[in-house]
């Protein structure tokens, strides 16, 4: 059965972008740390050459790619990359939660819009074929998916570092969420924290 | 040589109590779940029957037990807990960090009243014969020792609950401090991370 699955990368204080995050500003001042696991190491946003994933952190990604059947992302998440160059880089259908349903992308870029996250999630499930639906950010497009109830497994991989300042995660989320460790692996770069979501938010409990 | 250790429990979204916290209240609603693993499974403020840590837990905190040779607190986590009942029961000098000195307890309750957590620290170092000290919190007394560059090593428990509200861990902390990891175990009830501190917000990167 198809289960949603939200991830997302954080300081060890909850923040998913450094201060003064932006367009050309990437995840803002320091937040590039919060990354090192994706590229084996320290890189900038200006330096074009970019590692690879080694060891624990490769494989999580690997296991992440194998799994998903596809992905749903933020309007933000999608005009800060500048819409990956213009193509779904995913290898599997996206679909972007926007309230701006009137500039969408022609079909042939890979992307879909949609708008709300119930209906981006419903499409993603349709359109995953048995496998996975990843949610994979910004922060406001998994707290939605999280209030409403609609996430199966959550994901944080924390970096080793305290940012002090830049956008939450859990900014101005106000529900209870019961978990239960559903996976743990660590590499020089990350915590991957891996949940099962106990009892979401819109759900009663059982 | 002594180091000093910060170590604190928060929930996943970053919360060391739960919304509505305080006397008689104990951690909020909510908060006993963070002190699961404390106890080896569910407890409530009102319930006198608390279990016992088991397995990995009562191992870090059996680890814990044998390497502090002082302690740290700040007056609200004294105030909250009755002054653990009006006598020190950590077994090695306890420093309490309050602006209130002249309510200072009397000397044979084991507490000693310091003006600021540098005063505390210096002062739980001197004390603890060559042994660690632990600065186990609240909060602010830990955000206090971290941004005066005082922690070597900080420990977070991380209890597998989104609770919603509180007061954060991080709250109002805004410096950027760089770590390393130097532990990770986890039961059903809490996952610890340890980390190095590499770059204490109040010295220069090495």
């Amino acid at each position: 059965m198809t289960k949603v699955a939200a991830g997302i990368t954080t300081s060890l204080d909850g923040y998913v972008t450094g201060p003064g995050d932006g367009p050309g500003r990437g995840l803002g001042e320091g937040g590039e740390r919060l990354h090192w696991w994706v590229f084996g190491g320290p890189w900038t946003y200006q330096d074009g050459a970019r590692g690879q994933a080694t060891g624990v952190d490769k494989a999580y990604l690997e296991e992440a790619e194998a799994r998903f059947g596809a992905v749903v992302a933020g309007r933000t998440t999608y005009d800060v990359t500048g819409a990956w160059g213009g193509r779904n880089p995913f290898g599997v259908p996206m679909f972007v939660v926007t309230h701006r349903l009137e500039d969408a992308p022609p079909p042939d870029s890979g992307f879909r819009f949609a708008a709300g996250v119930g209906e981006a999630v419903a499409a993603a499930r349709e359109a995953a074929g048995g496998r996975d639906v990843s949610v994979m950010g910004g922060a406001e497009v998994i707290r939605q998916a999280l209030a409403a109830g609609l996430v199966d497994e959550l994901s944080v991989t924390i970096a080793p570092v305290v940012l002090g300042g830049g956008k939450r995660l859990f900014d101005g989320f106000d529900q209870t969420v019961v978990l239960e460790h559903a996976g743990l692996r660590q590499s020089p770069f990350a915590t991957h924290l891996t949940y099962r979501v106990q009892t979401p938010a819109s759900r009663t409990a059982p």
